[in-house]
């Protein structure tokens, strides 16, 4: 796919990446980076904690998304640019999930004070294999005008 | 500290965490696996991007906020867990930058229909060595009540 400016955006787009499997290996070497609570990294201690098992930390669940975002979501013209949204985990992901994530514009807006540049808001659904969204994020991206049009 | 329990929180309550130093490597490596955009991975690239030079995911920064806060933020009961919130990056994490959080609670709410628990909504900025917020996580987060108030 050709990379995408502000023109090329329209509300009810949508965007649908590719597959990633993530193993409890991977979760619980993320953990241990970042978010080293016993829930991330021990499978026994995560059984009696309010997840009832192992799961991935939310920031691991967005950092994969966005790993899938650049892979294989929308080609944005000079990469994608969150300026800020809302985030929200409904459900953990867990060991063996396979994730993909599926996208929609919500709003394309060209800057105000800024002729060359716009913003698109992209509610980004992260699901796994059951279809289970595990990770609701509405981001705002810096999304540039095509140069052709004069800026 | 000892650990905090819903009755432990109270509009207005500061938190301070400890500091974290952040590399170029750990900046490309981190962007390496999660957001392999050229202004996260090298240098030269980054110059003629948007972001003027190398800067972090802005996924990294939230999760050296998360770390800072399981090290050295407040000891809840039970982790520290999140059901969502709201996250914005007003300027970009730099190598060499040196990271701290600063947080305050913004509202304390029982839950309605599970009385063992409740919702503490932590205002979190992440902010370098000169001030400068690089992250404001607003989040909602899932807190215990005190076993002893009969749950």
């Amino acid at each position: 796919m050709a990379e995408l400016f502000l023109e090329d955006f329209a509300v009810g787009q949508h965007f649908t990446s590719g597959t990633r499997a993530l193993t409890a290996e991977e979760i619980k070497a993320f953990a241990a980076s970042f978010d080293p609570q016993p829930f991330h990294t021990d499978e026994a201690a995560a059984e009696s904690s309010f997840f009832k098992g192992l799961a991935a930390s939310g920031w691991h669940t967005a950092a994969i998304t966005m790993r899938l975002q650049i892979d294989s979501g929308p080609p944005i013209a000079g990469g994608m640019i969150g300026a800020g949204g809302e985030i929200s985990w409904p459900r953990p992901t867990r060991p063996g999930d396979v994730l993909h994530v599926e996208s929609e514009i919500m709003e394309v807006k060209p800057s105000k004070s800024r002729p060359e540049r716009g913003f698109a808001t992209l509610k980004s659904e992260t699901k796994n294999q059951d279809g289970d969204v595990v990770q609701l994020l509405i981001v705002k991206l810096l999304v540039w005008r095509r140069p052709e049009y004069g800026f």
